[in-house]
This record gives C-alpha cells, sequence and structure tokens, in this order.
C-alpha cells in the first residue's frame, strides 16, 4: 500500500488542514509535501488530479480537496 | 476528546469520500451522519459551521469541507 500523501502551499488554510489530517491519521501515515517549494512535487501533484492545496490524496489515489487555499494555477504563479 | 463527524447526504462525492475517509481514520473513529436523512443532523451541521458536504468535523471542532457534493441550502432543499 502506497503512503497517503498532503499537498500544500503553506498558506493558513493549508497549515490548518495538516495539523487536523495530522491529528486525524498520524504523523507516520501522512507524506507531506509543499508544492511551493517542490517543483517536483507540484508536478506529481498535478499528475494525481490535484486542482488545489490543500489536498489529500490516499493510497488508492483519489483525490480529496479540503477546504480550499490556493489552486495550482495561483501556486505556479 | 469527542469523536470524529462525517456528515454526507448520500450524493456519489459523499459516498467515495465517506469511504476515504472511513479507511484513512477507521471506522470506529469516524460518526457518519447523513444529513438528508437526519434533520437534527443537518442542524448540527449548520451549528458547527459545515457549508457543504461532505465534511469533516474533527474533534476540536475544525470543519474540513471535502470535495464537493452538495451545499447545505441545496440539501434543505
Amino acid at each position: 500500500m502506497s503512503k497517503t500523501i498532503f499537498y500544500h502551499a503553506g498558506c493558513p488554510v493549508c497549515i490548518s488542514a495538516e495539523h487536523d489530517i495530522i491529528d486525524l491519521i498520524g504523523k507516520e501515515n501522512v507524506e507531506v509535501v509543499h508544492i511551493g517549494e517542490n517543483r517536483a512535487g507540484l508536478e506529481e501533484a498535478e499528475r494525481s488530479g490535484v486542482k488545489s492545496v490543500p489536498a489529500l490524496v490516499t493510497p488508492n489515489g483519489n483525490v480529496l480537496h479540503i477546504n480550499f487555499g490556493a489552486s495550482l494555477a495561483e501556486v505556479k504563479g
């Protein structure tokens, strides 16, 4: 089983959701990727179907967009 | 610590997210409330700050809106 990945861009909505997700799922069960600082991560997020951050990609590949911090277009600038 | 509550309205987006959340958090850790069938649940969701379903309310009271199935106004009809 592959890992759950939490994509974010450092925005306040992202940080708040990150804390909530880590509390719910456990820090050891989720990989956190900052797509503002990690270009490869941003491209990986796009390929996974992530449209906005914060978003969680589950081990089976489903994308859960959580609240709304920023669109990927905004992060790309 | 109070429980995590998953509010939904039976829509396909809701059902898909419900499976993902249960896989991630564990069935025993999340209470599932169908606000289309449970009027008290709908009012409770509104008081918690839920604007659309599916949504997850964390034990500390934060609301995580997941993807988008339906607004609460649509569920009220």
